[in-house]
């Protein structure tokens, strides 16, 4: 049996503000990974996505960025690493505030943006932010996309880790993302996306940009949902992967407790 | 015995920001009240805040208000309760956080400003606050003056109260609170403030506006740190207490763990 | 001939959010009412906003509000009046700024959400805020609902005024918005709002609550660009004048120019 | 006759929040810097300080900076400069307002923290941004330490600038300021900030931290008022200029009417 996690950034409006369609969304993944307020988010809507995620029975996760809503943390800010790891607990402490009253867990957290990018490339503050992490929930699996500097770190550290994959997002051959700068980075089209998977699917490989194919060993797919079709093409995802014989959706947490 | 706690609103500056002495007031107090980032207080000055509440061993509390950094939580806001209800979990879980992280047990909270003086006016507004920190942490100490909304609604849902007496405020004789429009209703002369905390170590009574003097079944003294010369006067108010036979400065939390 | 001015609230996006079409919506209205970066709008929406308002040749106005972009400025503040007055002249200096570096005029200014409805009650607040205003730019037109405190405070002033419509609210007898507490407060189907537009064409009159037609001296509509179906409404309400043999669309500052 | 203009960045607190003696300051200097709202300052501050400005018959500058209250603009934000080119125009724009209401003239403006250093540092970003300057007021003094980016960029611009001594701190002999980095980059010592002061009103010379004395073609200095004895030292430096026959103290926009 082949297990796979769908999962979502989520509770990404602010006040009145809305940009994904989190319901719809909300029915079709397995994790949910909820704003806490700096880049997107605030305390009504991250309590209607802990009631929602609890309501649905799958995974609640923090997805913690840059204190920067109107560049909604995708603008790289030079802060200090002690101070940033304030920022992550900060975060982390909120969701979990609602997760508490909700009495349902946090299991995962993941980076958003810019604050992400960063620390995917450097393992200098990818390891104190992840310690700071640690400090709060040792037992919070880290999500991130594989063989950057937070997986390391986060394996350095002995969290528990889930890679994801990014499905409209084009590899290269030793695993990693194609930088959105180049050409064919970004794959529009909902037919390759889902060819994509079902390769995957099939035989846990994934075609390189440089045509080869390559092992995948992910736990998780991301599914965007502020793009134009999200919540289609979230769909049939989820369809491809349940008419797959021998798949099945199930979140990171249960296919960890599953292996216990 | 009596016992009496000491506590003061801390932590209220913001990134560069500072407005009262906290190392200073620190070793004064026996229970701290830490602004959560709403009205003010971030994420580096919650986490130093509860790093030296530790290291002096005194009550952590949580000081909830109004989002409104440029106001400084003093200006009435008219918010849907539900949403102030919300406002008040993600403040209380941003600090508990931090108090997780260092390992050390967040005690109590209080209202902040004005929303602090428009629940204590109205059981509409208490209420549904009050069930808020209850469905977060029904252990927490709910820290108000005595007589108000406030306490008549945590006693009414069973949570642990604590009152406190505003050291520089007078009083009317039914134990309610002069109204700062009034005259008289601030005591700036810190020998005025010092006598009266004096007779009512002696004889548990506070003399009000009116000239009588009644009893003041209070068990913490609020010292304000924003005031000029707070902190000399705090240093007197706890040399009076420390040398009144009978009489030790006790947290609120000690003062119950005591008891129990 | 009669003339009428089409407005309407925009750029009330923040960073990536967006609540209003604003692009469609340019090209039915003659004046935008542009949010100032306090309730909503941020520098690079001004902007954008003022270049559009000056492509389509239409009056540019600034939609002041509290700074309150969690509440998008319709939750009451209980703020000074005179740190008000600075927060307007502080909205109007930012947007006209944008609008000298177009080098389009700023014609005129309304008041947003719940500091438009304190100020429409209370002269006692609307006039020092118009004085803000006139005290900015005293050819400011200030447009408003008609009857209240902010259209009789100008006209005490000698500030231009123009009185607006609300095309999908109900009126009292005596000429003042029903309250949007009652029962028939707001007028949902577009075709009685249509037909309610061409009673005003035809007659100059409307019919209230109370079901008498009373006189409307207006020279403005005020469409709502956020609620569904909006775009489609306005185009009606345009070209049901556009039919209208006599009447014209034409902005405020038009009307104006015309009577000179 | 040699002028030189005193200069400091001012109004800078936010809200309650205070950091420098504004008061005592205005007294000193002849140019103010003041905080837009971005970095510091609100409209509150902004208004009063254009007030003290105009009563103390003062230059009145614009401090633009990053939106990062927490960070006081001290940290570096990518951010897309057609952005921030919008970003300055508000702010400009806002303080513009408060000069407007009070009849006085807008002068000069100056970058503040993490955007003044990259914009010193880069051609590619202080061109835009300067050309955003010049389309809101194309008589704006630049004002900024001399030989940078910005200062080539004015002067290409055709712009008015203004090369600020900044009192505290070590240059090299090719006249650009010695990194923070580096040892010796911060002067502390008064009597040494005051002689360096003396031997530039001497021969306009300033002694280059490689020992040699290099000529400083400025016309203004630069006073911290966020550090320790701020005042007195500012006080110290007023006097020598006063105390130097053939030597005064004359605000940029005063030089330059004298020259024409």
């Amino acid at each position: 049996m082949r297990f796979i996690d769908l999962n979502a950034d989520l509770g990404e409006g602010f006040g009145d503000y809305r940009i994904t369609d989190d319901s719809a969304l909300m029915s079709i993944i397995s994790s949910a990974n909820i704003a806490c307020g700096f880049h997107a988010g605030d305390a009504v809507i991250m309590a209607a996505s802990v009631a929602k995620a609890k309501e649905r029975g799958i995974d609640l996760g923090a997805h913690v960025g840059f204190p920067d809503l109107s560049g909604f943390g995708r603008r790289r800010m030079q802060i200090e690493t002690a101070t940033l790891a304030q920022y992550v607990i900060y975060q982390l402490g909120a969701l979990a505030g609602f997760a508490r009253v909700a009495d349902y867990p946090l299991t995962h957290m993941s980076f958003h943006g810019a604050l992400g990018n960063m620390a995917a490339e450097d393992e200098a503050l990818a390891m104190p932010l992840l310690r700071a992490v640690q400090s709060f929930d040792p037992r919070l699996i880290v999500s991130t996309t594989a063989g950057n500097a937070i997986e390391r770190c986060a394996r350095v550290l002995g969290m528990p880790v889930a890679c994801t994959l990014l499905a409209d997002r084009a590899y290269h051959r030793d695993g990693m993302l194609v930088s959105r700068a180049k050409p064919g980075a970004v794959i529009h089209s909902p037919e390759q996306i889902t060819a994509r998977i079902r390769q995957w699917l099939t035989d846990g490989t994934l075609t390189s940009i440089e045509g080869v194919a390559i092992p995948m060993p992910i736990s998780s797919i991301l599914l965007h949902g502020d793009t134009e079709g999200a919540v289609a093409l979230a769909k049939q995802i989820r369809q491809e992967i349940e008419n797959t014989p021998g798949c099945e959706i199930r979140s990171i947490s249960r296919q960890r407790a599953a292996n216990v």
